[in-house]
């Protein structure tokens, strides 16, 4: 079976429970995620052998980010620096109230990484896929540069690599825009998810707004000829509560379409972009040539996520493959 | 007042709180109920006295269970023996994912009954009616043949006496099927709730798929010539979190058609069906041969089950009535 | 900037968690509000300076109320007298059961104040707005001389003066109709939240029925000439978790009506009136006579106050006014 | 076996959870309880038949309060009447910070209760015992009546009658002082619970606080005649969590004494005297003349009370018996 | 470094939060683990590199419990079958109350293993060192005849072997005495836990009352010859929630004794003998010939578990090291 | 009555519940507060006006730190900027397993002060006492200089200065030792919170170990001739969850000595330093030249801290003056 390989910072979220806002909170439920490490425990939840490569504080929160990553049965990779494991605070939305996230992730240990410090000939021995976002080149120069130093050497092995652009304007902080860094770096991707409006802002590529999303993504192979394809999917936001959300695939000739679905009574709508990420990757690993089907693993897996607490989409390839067969919610499984 | 009988099995439930998975939980909420334990608290609710006769262990477990019956003022008759309480595990569903239950039940102190252990003349004095369920007799080939115990018994004594099928196909694991055991026991009923699609399993009653209802439930009364009436529900199940009900009720000649809830919101669907159970016993008592109204109320009752945590409905006569005539949760009562 | 004056009781609510009936609870989340306490605590949010003046007893609940009301920054005038603060317990509804409050307020603190125990010179000094509402008279006959005694002197001084007709019947029992006592409290107000089917219980006006609500509307103003305008709020009652909500501004020449607020996944409606009101009041001292802006706040207010749990809007000026401009819960805001 | 009656009042008891003062709760945990339901309720648990009279309003809280002692297995006599359950909050103390009671039982549906609503001799017929506290004489003069006349019909029936002297000087409020009214009650008792300091305050006799407990006791026995038995606990009070108890026993003749417990790490205090009291009825309904051993299990109860939270002994007579022969709490029972 | 397997049933611990009973509970906090379990992620905890083997069910709760022994960094190695994770229920003591435990884990995967299910070659490839105790023969002849054929094995592989005796009559049903059984295992031992008490009942050597524990030790080793080391832990059981603890060692030689820990204030005990297990291997594993130093981390190790709720003991080498050290609970740590 | 300002940092803690490691946590129980945000928030709770001088940033804990200390009257006045609320996460300690603090507090808001950006002179207007505390220059050079800037003032101002000597050394890292800045400081003060073991560490004076604390203190008050009073506090540190405590004041005569509390079962220490602070700052404004009253009151409120979860003593002054008479915790306050 295929070792997937992913690279990224892992974060202790901090919610008020049962809907409460921040400034009513007495308590607050402890969950610890963040991009990558979302898309590895939910590849592992599928089956795959999966490693995770990140840096973490030598304290209890540090350690309790490892053990919940260990838990799912990732191999985590640690670095163990630094002196704090970046936080962020999230607050549930409900209806007409939209959800708040407040960063204070600033001076973490992973913001403290830079090149030379990760063995990536080493990690990627046996790995097929190596899998990053935009988030990591955000925080840091020097993270930016870990993030290329890793491309190459997966590049030079041969691993499939994919990227989701993941794009955070507040992230970018150190003076140098989205565009000026990433597109250094997706030229090594053969699959990325992104939307049409991260074309200019994280790519650096001029589009006009009336360009079709398929004119939009042949421009981006064009741009970057080792991509092959590119997901992206679409959010239509009723509210804080229920949602529309659909997908698209692009292999360069065709736009596949998914399925839609209308998520309604939404529990937890943070990570559900990893839980697409990690579906597509499943698909393809599972499916291959087959896109459509991967794409509405991929979609459906994103789907179950609304209904999961916390970053990561504990759903099985049972579960989301009954959901891809017709089989939603409207039944007590016994 | 009449008084109401009901015998079966009572089981822990274990559930996650706050819509969390069954991998996720630290701690379980504890509720206790089955099928027969949720018609006698219901009815008990209403205003009913009722008998549950049932069996648990001499543990904290089995004295719990019977303590959450008599707190509804239900008069528990109990054979205190065996090891265990039986349990199933309940995972909320919501939006897209289905509920998910999960037992583990064998080998219960309640699986543990047999014909002669219960003194069914003296529990029958003095009542009216006596209600059983298709669970019962699917644990084991003992409780069946107990079950026919008890209804030849009642059927001497002149007692109205009602089945709720429930077919579990999981739950028939003696060797037995449904259709072999189920035709001797409802041959002794005036009530059946039970769906066109039990016919051949559970009744072994040939039919062809394109019958209406009407056809299928007149067969049903050919096979059965005790059988007065028949009620089905009907679930359009939207997901986990929203559904349509409604329910109709065969006299023999009339197909009755209840007024359709659209249920949003749904906090917990478990024990509907004996809700709806409770409601027509409840309202055949009080309405008489006025069926839609019975069947009205028994309906608005399931409506109202959804809102209610645990297995038991703890709607009031006047809540149900108050939402029968139309109004429903729109209003905050004060 | 504008000092506002609000006067009323504040109450301790007590509330099962997780939509559980009051007959299930075995833990009560513990809130503290009431109207006019509301209002206060939203103004404060909003960034006025208030004050709120009322009674409490001299033990932990009394202390803990006033704590709640500091906590925003509201300048608490308290008598400490008595023995009890008054109590609701309030059940959340859901789907098509309603929520459901208890009232156990009789023989409180607030209820003990009479006329000549408040310095309503000194507390008026400074300000520019009073409020109050229907709930405080309705309570006894000395609370219903003391709100003409705080009346007489806002009026003199000069402040404007709104007021909430509140009409619960069931709180109107020391031999007085409501429409006997208020009249002679609305003539001094300058801002009236109400609605037409009052027109008659509390402000003693008769009326058709088939009235527009402009002519109903004009009625008010010409019974108490010194109104300036009144406003009033529509509310579809869907079910205990969906509604739709708008409302109207009259002028005394136009009827304004607002934007339509679909708001589905109601966390907890106590209090959207009151969030209403202090919108219209931080509407009116920042808008001035832009009506139609000041009313599209308020009920942006009252929306986003079905999103929070408890009974006072904690809802900023920034997240109203996004409301306002269209960015409702849909988006998650990092 | 014998059949036991106690009439009194039963509170909601609303205590904040975790050793958290009353002005931090965010939650209260629910319990009901009080003297003489904790009496029935521990009685109940002992395997003795019990009644219960008293008096709650017709809502959501009387009938919790009702269910609860339904649970054990407790025959409740209910008068629905009146508006309000009667509060008591409670502060659980630790180390030197004492416990805190704040009442808040004014007006509630027990205090409204009246001679000639009680049915006492259908409710004595079959009973072989009555039991009362001194709480229910202090709430109002009518019910000092009240208890007046059902001592008359209850020794007319021939049953023992017993007295927890309970005496709370903050309760006398209504123009009596206990010792007015409590004498003309104990005269009817066979079996008391009360301390030396209660001779004068409750019973008016007078005494010398240089007289050994015997004499005060002989002095009680003389001024009542009927009295058989006076039993009294003694508490060294060390701090809110650890406490040395012991009790006594007066039989006319010799004093009997108790073993003594150290109570370190106390769960809840409230309610031991009551688990005493179940406990000393229950010792002489089984042991009759054999006083020690019933003093004993008196004890042994009172102590176990101190490890279970909320008002009730939950204790089993096994559980008392292994204390009572040294099987303490140092060991895991498996 | 030396790596250790231990193979054990892992359990599902359900117990009532916040020292309430089992019959109060509303919900039950949720642990995982047993004797060996709690071993393996000791040690794992310790940071020695570890092996579990166990059997759970295709179910959430199997998943569960094999999440948290990886959360440990622990490798499982699991047979998924059979229907049901055992369960065993824990009332926490207090006072003089003590601990209660109901088990439930009949009929459990575990139970189902036997002979050539297990690859123990495989296994032990690169281990030291191989842990059992006495739970697992005691549940079934199979289970019996899969620990002689692991410890033929590890026996003929070289590994160190040690065993906690753990006696528990209750376990032992199936026909079979401990003593008939355990001798025939024993024999492999290098180490055992055990108590002179447990001399004829598990061991099959008679013995004197009289004789000193020097000399049942010594009979021991004259039984068993491969025995080299025997350690026993000793408590002096105040009450639920204060101990004195302390053990000893004895190399065949000299009966080394170790420091004596008063523990008050006990927050969970269970698990304490396998956390003084775990120390006892990591103390040996590092301290190598300095029994005493091994003994004291051990004992140290067992006095911290006492303070950490579950089953397993979380203290780190710093932490046990702190406390052997004379660095107890007395400070904070910053 | 005379007005106090205090002025430091205020922090979000982060404590898991039920005792809990933070390895263990699956929500974290939240309070606000730090040395000198608790000695204001305990003042006023005495009932003394305070000002409390801070700096937090634009966001929810900001907002939410604020509005806790507003709850008890204090009055804040706040510098809002930068982009952190420094955090420490807190691990209650149980029996032989010490407390433990893992701070996150760098970068905070607070640390960004600096000289120039608080209006000192208007801040101590009507104001009588100045206490700050060696947290505050422990962090920064700026804060250091800051803290000289409040206190030449202050001084000049006439205010009464204290100040909580509090070395805790793993917070002086920007390159200065405590000695080398804290003595500029100190020679302002009329009142120390103090040890002997700071005489060199923290003030620079030499001593020698066999000093009497009578010798020590001597010598501080002749290096700081401002000096009047100084005040030391004695921990038996039985262990995590008993203590010993008991304090001494030395007014440059005469050493006063306190009464000894044994401190059992303590819920929660952090704090108790501050409670004493707070408790000889009320003690010397109320009871004045009465040395020994104002120590017995600052010891009598340091030992209820312990019984008090969270950072703040939120006893009253009833509360402190019943234990100082000694009604400790062996009673139930009705």
């Amino acid at each position: 079976m295929s070792k997937v390989v992913t690279f990224g910072e892992i974060l202790l979220r901090l919610s008020p429970p049962s809907h409460l806002r921040l400034t009513q909170a007495t308590s607050f439920d402890l969950y610890y995620g963040c991009a990558e490490a979302n898309v590895a425990a939910s590849l592992a939840k599928f089956g795959i052998p999966v490693k995770f490569i990140t840096a973490v504080p030598p304290n209890e929160l540090g350690e309790s980010s490892i053990s919940m990553i260990r838990s799912f049965g990732v191999e985590p990779v640690v670095i163990t620096q630094g002196k704090r494991l970046g936080i962020y605070y999230f607050e549930q939305g409900a209806s007409e109230r939209p959800g708040k996230v407040v960063y204070d992730r600033e001076d973490s240990s992973f913001s403290l990484l830079r090149k030379g410090m990760i063995d990536w000939e080493s990690i990627f021995k046996d790995a097929d896929w190596f899998h990053w976002s935009g988030i990591t080149p955000s925080l840091s120069l020097d993270l930016a540069e870990l993030c290329e130093e890793a491309l190459l050497v997966a590049d030079k092995m041969g691993l499939t690599i994919s990227a989701d652009l993941n794009y955070r304007p507040t992230l970018w902080k150190y003076g140098k825009n989205a565009n000026q860094v990433m597109p250094n770096l997706v030229k090594y991707c053969d699959l990325l998810l992104g939307g049409a409006d991260e074309t200019e802002k994280v790519l650096g590529i001029e589009y006009n707004e009336n360009d079709t999303q398929e004119a939009i993504f042949a421009s981006w192979m064009k741009t970057f000829p080792k991509l092959k394809n590119i997901v992206t999917t679409q959010r239509i936001q009723a509210n804080a509560s229920s949602n529309g959300i659909s997908a698209s695939f692009w292999d360069g000739k065709n736009m596949l379409q998914s399925r839609k679905y209308n998520v309604s009574h939404i529990i937890d709508r943070i990570g559900a972009g990893d839980a697409f990420m990690a579906g597509i990757i499943y698909g393809l690993l599972t499916y291959e040539e087959d896109y459509q089907t991967a794409l509405e693993f991929a979609v459906a897996a994103a789907c179950l996520k609304h209904s999961i607490s916390g970053d990561i989409n504990l759903a099985t390839v049972k579960e989301v493959e009954a959901l891809m067969h017709g089989f939603g919610g409207g039944r007590v499984s016994r």
